[in-house]
């Protein structure tokens, strides 16, 4: 199986992976240091520690498994995004040292706070590894996660630098989807058909595959507080991916010719009131399932009708319909966001002003995903990391051995 | 597949779910409120988050994936759960704060123990809905979920008013067994025989369930610990557990002619140590422990033995078996938490009157169940929500989509 | 299936466990009580508790269905994994209380670390069972466990009591491992070829397996912050988690023929770093990067070369690779653990009353784990434990009833 294609991944894998490795390790024994063995630092540690392995678990548990959907690509879902998640918080421990922290020392010291940041960082590159699941290699699954922590890294400076405001959950979402549908774009433009042969997807990796949503579901609270003050703020994410939930299903059904429930739209639209609400930050229950209501409507809708447009008027293919579950609704909180603070605005010059302010910032993360996609698509092109034999993509068999015993040979 | 049945399934569920989805909506935004973002609201927050997150895993996995043995109903079993959870919870949000919560103003006030006590209500109707599980349609069992929070509530309402004690975890696993059982009962008497060729379950679907299982069983003693002041009980649930598991394993092979450990009686045997020391309230580890062996004991036999006599005597068809893993181990619990009260009384009026107290408790958690179960059934065999085609409900292809990707049109 | 095998078990299983069982309820009804109800007691409960659970889901959940690879195996592997840890920890908390705790009373009192450390002992019979899991009936699986623990519980008093010093995580994974190895070789010596016909894995099995590897590794950070004062000691291992991830991969693609990896040996080895950073208990980020980037690669050229190294020279079959997973790198922990400490001792003489009072630890160790595994592996032999039909142990069929309803007799 696939023995034309291996040799490849042989020649090009390790040796990648070892040597950026290695040089992530020298990197922290220059640069990084963690805080002190006392009791308040202790403290904060355990105060945060539960949110943090929240976080963790979505991470590692939640986005891989979340794609073992596709049959023969499951146990690559799982494994690859724990490779590129694992290689990711490295690199973005260390470029949030460097761009974001501003420090006395030239140290980076970790804080339990430094991890739950490099681990939003790897979200937001397994979100754009969603758009390209299943057609890529691990060699450019790699470099597509660096190439991803750097433009969002460097986003959230440019914002920084430019706005003095903090990063906010909308950037997450909109550069993550944004940035895997260019970089699937530039990809696969005039070759998709035949790679869609093996993407099918039965009852049983549909089990798998809510496994991995239901803990991006039930842990989503957590993650949306993991950047504010206020924890409380998860009440209203709770009741919203609550309302997403019935929505998702209920429209589901209600566009289907035959009535019935499309589970692979569900598992990524019951998600869907998560990124709205971690974009729009109210305080006001009704305000939350209101915007989760809207979210999982568009993102079900988008599931039934944009994602066949995208790839067909487009020849754009996003095989977890990242667009749907991340840009739209990430747009859509940011929106109500912007409004629910303009309402509160008395001064037509002061609302003019805001509303400039937050165009701004979304304006920014577009460019700069469109342009880090559309560079990083460029460069997974070049054949020395795409031989030709990754035609097989879809298939678990292309890249993990499932021996039996040596005693047999 | 099924298509003479889908077309009443698309008529039904989301306008139900969508006209109820949008009620509540409007309902949270004229009567809930949160906490004021306030240090202390915070603090309180952070210190019951891990509690209650430990029983929103339980209620929305836990529950969800226990019910995966079935081999061609495990995507349903998860799926509507989730759906029915989701709507329970927001549902007994609302029916909570108007029914038990004593408030001088009229908006409900919503706190970390709000979102506990809802998914408790919802844990409830899980319960309930374990005893038809794979026998009714997805709209029936949003109705009776409903129905079932409604009647969990008004029971809790009514034992409030009468005796002025709190809820207690007998009321929450024999209210939502019994009315289960009922509601089964009603719904499937004298046909129930074509329902069943399609119960059957395998390793792999048994390993789903181990899943679920697992989860409930790991965190019953977070479970066991929301209502009570001193966490410190979690001791004794946990032993409970460890030792139900022992014995229902050795329980279930000696009652096997093949001497064979029965995967699915086991799956629910483990669970009866925590129902009943739930019930029991027990502060002495080994007094939980003996609770805990004569749970497994009851619940397994119950399995072997009793769920067929059920089937055969009473036409009484019980999927999950939640007669002996909610409701015996519930009220042995109970009568053990009697007991251990009894024991310490010397004046025997003083004795009569505390019997008397509790067993009224149990009498009206029962009635109440019987009533609020036969009705639901009742209304549940109303052809409206129950067309000819729902035979077939053994089967996940009955209502969700497993499609190839568009491109293969 | 395997109707001869079937009636030993029978008439071994339920006597054996429920004698124990009742013995253990006994014993705890003589010497264990619980801490008082009191705020302080129920503080500490709290905040210990996350911990202690984050350990309750490894034991359990994690080491479970870690060994589900094997696709006939999958379902005894979790429900004998769960039968053997409860009993696990209800010795081990009997044993650690009589031995360890000293105490002015003779009662035991159970607090949270109680649990903790009942949970570790339990982890470390599970590292034992590891090595000859689908080789042996449960009846053989209770007795090795109750002996591992009580290997492991008086190895830790006799280090205890000769040099004052507390229990490590090196001798927690030396012992599991060596145990499991000696007693896999007295049990199975010239025996073992027709038993690996069954021993074969998918890609489906694997996903399960994942689950399990995920939450050890998830919570790995836990896990070795459970018996230090700082928990900040979790930075590290979770740093080196995530390098031994990357080495794992690339050095499992490079030694294979094909270039492919293998998800077994991937599976192991990703967590070969949390042993050795749990036994190394640096406080240097960049030197618990290069321990785990060292334990990978040797755990990975283990799992290729000596795993069947060790079966054709020595016989010794070693199923889930416990061998290169636990013991060498727990060893190379500790020799990191004491070269980090003799770097920083100017004393020649000092220095080297260090290194052999850390080797004789280690020495003591070693020789307590291949004693007492030689004489389990002697004790399960006797042919009572042992009918001449368990052959057939590599196969669910043998120990679990899936049956169907019993409508259908």
């Amino acid at each position: 199986m696939a023995p034309r294609y291996a040799p490849s991944l042989r020649s090009r894998l390790p040796p990648l992976a070892i040597v950026l490795q290695v040089a992530f390790i020298v990197l922290f024994a220059f640069f990084v240091e963690t805080e002190d063995f006392k009791e308040e630092n202790e403290k904060e540690f355990i105060n945060s520690y539960a949110n943090f392995q929240d976080v963790h678990v979505m991470v590692f548990l939640g986005f891989g498994f979340m794609a073992t959907f596709l049959v023969r690509y499951g146990f690559s879902s799982v494994g690859f995004s724990m490779l590129v998640a694992a290689m990711a918080v490295q690199w973005a421990t260390l470029l949030n040292g460097f761009l974001l922290i501003s420090s006395s020392s030239w140290k980076i010291r970790m804080k339990i706070q430094s991890l739950v940041d490099a681990e939003l960082c790897a979200s937001s590159a397994l979100v754009a590894m969603g758009a390209v699941h299943g057609k890529t290699n691990p060699v450019q699954l790699l470099l597509m996660s660096l190439m991803a922590v750097t433009g969002f890294v460097v986003n959230q400076w440019l914002i920084h630098t430019l706005f003095k405001t903090l990063a906010s959950f909308m950037s997450l979402h909109v550069f993550g989807a944004l940035f895997g549908v260019m970089t699937s774009w530039v990809l696969y433009r005039r070759e998709n058909t035949p790679k869609h042969q093996k993407e099918k997807f039965n009852s049983k990796s549909g089990l798998f595959a809510m496994f991995g949503t239901l803990f991006l579901w039930m842990f989503w609270p957590s993650f949306n507080s993991a950047l504010v003050k206020y924890k409380i703020i998860a009440y209203g994410t709770y009741l919203a991916l609550a309302v997403s939930t019935v929505t998702a299903m209920a429209v589901s059904a209600l566009s289907s010719p035959k009535g019935k429930i499309n589970m692979v739209h569900v598992q990524g639209s019951i998600l869907a009131a998560g990124v709205a609400t971690g974009a729009a930050v109210t305080t006001v229950p009704w305000m939350d399932m209101t915007i989760g209501f809207c979210a999982a409507l568009l993102s079900t809708l988008g599931f039934r009708y944009l994602k066949d447009h995208m790839l067909h008027a487009f020849e754009c293919h996003d095989t977890c319909g990242v667009l749907n579950v991340h840009a739209i609704p990430g747009m859509l909180g940011y929106f109500a966001y912007l409004l629910i603070r303009l309402v509160r605005v008395d001064d037509g010059t002061v609302a003019i002003r805001l509303a400039m302010h937050h165009i701004s910032i979304l304006l920014i993360t577009v460019s700069m995903s469109l342009v880090s996609g559309i560079i990083t698509g460029l460069l997974l092109k070049w054949s020395f990391w795409r031989p030709q034999q990754d035609r097989k993509c879809f298939d678990d068999q292309a890249f993990w051995e499932f021996p039996h015993l040596s005693v047999h040979k």
